[in-house]
């Protein structure tokens, strides 16, 4: 089966590392194809804009036409994600909802670690999706997203003391890094508190989503047309 | 003080009666703007369609440089809302939002008649506030919106019907029509569900904007910018 | 339009200082009035003791026989609102309930700063009205009642702690002072926030409350009779 | 043990049968005493109504005076029973609060059978106590209050009806009468039900609150002063 | 990968079925192996019977024992499945929680269609994830248990009838049928919805067990050890 | 009336302790019996494993059997109440949820303190019956479970700090010791909270527990038969 990848962002060099990031746990049978945003995005462009979101969603079909069987916006935020299923009959899958839900099913309560001071962007997926009541806290990495990029051993430490804070303040029972950049640290996070006696499950976000995407392929399930009815048959790009 | 009104079409023959619904509730000394969206957005265009969201915003920001006070969106769904609160620095208000705090500040329970068929559209903007436990039911007006473009006096027996059966069915206290264009029967209806024993307000939404908007130009109050952080300065649009 | 204050005290010195405060965020023709209770009240008595449930009812149909078109009662735990609604037509308007529903629209989550150390008496309205998922904390002012009445700039720097404890600490999107005695000082708080890079509303008892008695004034919207039946019609006071 | 029952009514005939609802249920070493209104509350008066609530507080604080170890608002909505709490050190128990809290122990969700069309009164209660996601329905009585008074047998097979609709079409598992009058038929109903093939139980509010005003005799407990603090030490009444 | 069905019956006849149903949705490289229970077990005992948990607890061990990768109890109502986390070291799935985690995703709310009169035994799971908010209802498959073992025709007749009421009367966005055994009749389900216009998903449950427990496999996911702890290091069975 | 009580050990040396602990509360008509499980389950078993369900179960029946008129299972984790509901005819009462019970009615918010590290076991109780919105805290008790065997005296200081942490650091209106062997100490820590200025209800489990029993048998309450179905009359135990 063929998954894409669509990466919020017009920065083509990000394209092999967000590939690998996907393939590192898609089953041997599936093939990962990733697409930036068109060019007019500026580079420095927030995925959490709005602005953003048509550019998105033009990905998404694009991607549907071009022959993928699901689609992956490849952002925490999961931006655009529920607009795009009422416009393609492919299952797509947002990191966010997808490692949210994973982590309720393997403990009671977890722990966001979230690189922006603006910690609303994620806490408004959390209500959005009804995981409130299983939310231990929201702690910020303090590297914050340049951090991210540019030193991963310094990135891991801040995610291994933010995730103790919230095993041991917070009482969280398993860790969702809001970030997909960080994913190539998820078995080495884990690994980290099992040894410093939080045995907790750290969820990676671009794991969690493939295998989702996987799973809706498998059970030829799509989304609801009550909850994603499809929009009217109008030309898009509007442009 | 002067308020825009965005009005989710590219339409302007209904540009004077959106003005006329907010006027009707305005104080003497406020003035009503009302734009369209741009001529490149399709006529028949579906306003909940997140590809609209861009030009939305658009109108947000221009209201905001043309001297606006306060802006609201003309469409109880509030498509764009939240996204225009981080981009501008003049209160955004929704209808949808606006009319149900309102509502629960009058009564324990509310009913919301919508004329589309996809009661989701409305629905999560009652999820995403925390309105689901004071929601007694959303109940589909039968006249649809073509309907209610076309012929007042049956517009408004259908709301009848549907705010009685809200109330004696559903245990509704108040009601919410969800939709802008039927404001001018919100006194009659609200008259026709006295008659029949139905002591209950009903809540107009552009009535309930116009108010809140004007509330917080009084009392200076801009959204939170930990809820609503700024996006990054980009030049828009991307055309 | 004319609105009565009813100031939960037999201190009739307090009259004009109260009368302010509303008066501050009225709109031009709005006609602002106080009234104090019976002076069979004792001087010192506490506004959220029960037995004076009947004296607050007494000057609420007392106000509406006088002519005004609203009633507010002066004091943040809304004490006999809800009943007050039950014996009289027009609108009456608690600041409590009223800031609450405001801070919840401008922002996902928000804290109290609250004066006495029954935290409880303000809790019960939270919970009440169903804003407990958009509670951060309750932060206690710990320059108290007598504090707020006696030294206005101790005042001002108590709630500027307890503001930024609750932004930074507890994760408050909005503030919302809980005694309608520190009216005066909201803007000067809210600045004072600003400058610290804390940019979140401050929500006003008093200005919320008068804005909500002008708008349910000029939308014509009564109190659900479902939500608050009208009493049986005996003969009132019980003396 | 004492336990004083307060009857939220002048009418003293009424007196000898509010003891004997509550004296059923008693233990053997169990005194029950039971108390009218002042005689300046007008027969007619209705429980609910506000004005009554300094009437019922000086029956709780005549009631501790007089020796009693506990006391008991004999009414389903519970007026004045948290007030109470604020002035005197004895439990005060609420027959509504007891019956909805001990029908969930026995179940997993309730629906309250409620005599008066303003089914808000009692709605009130299950919201404050936090019982709204264990409520099923709210069934209205169709014999009224009135009829409760006038004809028992018909009262019976009106509440065997209701108590069949809530647990075959709403999903309850247990019920709970909401008039304290209709003590006598509990037992009844439940045999009814029982023979209907609805094995669920029916808990009676008098028992309910009888029992547990012995239990927070016999354990010593105190209700929270933190939840109830104190009121000022002011000589009442205010007459 | 190996993944172990345990039946929590003593049938073994039904062990090849079984089986398949869970082979239809499981990867090329999956080896599915079923086991039923002990034969000291009546053959018509009840699953959700808690005497039979040890004789599920002691499956699931011996299944780790045996070598799988991971192990599913095939059973809606996911008997033993949070006990057997505490015992074992690879992942414990239950069809019951996998397939509303999935519906969760798929859409805002879902109806459950259940063959037994005691609703309250899938009701239990609901609470017990915390999908409350979600459940648009509960409706019973009036087949019955027996009339799913017998005539399959009969079965999917009854689940379209069920299943449309869901959508049309409750308001269902999806649909998740809680009776493994009617697992054959998924698809069959889905397609007869979608032609009458109720374009809804239908969530299987060991389609969505069996994808779950590859996800946790391929991704090297354990439960947490904060939300289930291992047990004391005791020789088990006690017999 | 006579009520028996399970000890979820094999540890014949406790029963006559365990005997008192539930005694001091009874009535003077009360006889209380304690049984041990039997000598297949080891010393030192964990009565929170649910391979121990059955032997309590067993003892549940034959407590029955034996004439009891209701059972205690005497471990505030409430373990195989629900499950023996649909056992046996006589109520069946777990410490646990009537000690949360009575806390919410003497307060808006209870911590529980608790002596094992795995929080969670306490936890799934409170989310279980609904009581989350109530809960300010689980307080972990430094002494461990060893401590409260050895040491009465550190224990009881143990108690008291973590009980005032609970009070004033996490807003807990009322304290429930989660350990059944501490409630010889209630009433000694309750007096040392009011001495500290702490005036809230201490609730003990076996006291809550034992009334409730006698509650129940007076009433004459089953547990309703929708939420607890019995189970088929399969003859047990299996062995």
């Amino acid at each position: 089966m063929k998954i894409g990848i669509v990466v919020p962002s017009s920065n083509v060099a990000m394209l092999s590392d967000r590939r690998s990031a996907y393939g590192r746990y898609a089953s041997p049978d599936t093939e990962i194809f990733a697409r930036a945003l068109h060019d007019r995005v500026p580079l420095e462009a927030d995925p959490s804009d709005d602005f953003l979101t048509p550019e998105i969603l033009e990905q998404v079909m694009m991607a549907e036409r071009s022959g993928m069987d699901a689609v992956i916006v490849d952002c925490m935020e999961d931006p655009g994600v529920e607009e795009a299923r009422r416009l393609v009959r492919i299952p797509v899958v947002g990191p966010g909802h997808a490692a949210m839900s994973l982590a309720a099913m393997l403990s009671y309560r977890f722990s966001i670690l979230y690189p922006l001071a603006q910690v609303r962007l994620i806490e408004r997926l959390v209500l959005r999706h009804g995981f409130a009541p299983m939310l231990a806290s929201i702690r910020h990495l303090s590297c914050g997203l340049d951090g991210i990029r540019q030193d991963e051993q310094a990135t891991l430490e801040c995610m291994v003391d933010a995730a103790l804070t919230a095993v041991r303040k917070d009482g969280a029972h398993a860790i969702v890094p809001a970030c997909t950049l960080t994913s190539a640290l998820t078995q080495e996070l884990m690994r980290r508190l099992h040894e410093q006696q939080c045995p907790v499950p750290v969820v990676d976000g671009p794991g969690a989503a493939v295998k989702l995407a996987e799973t809706l392929i498998d059970i030829g399930a799509e989304p609801s047309r009550v909850t994603y009815p499809p929009t009217l048959g109008i030309a898009y790009p509007l442009r």
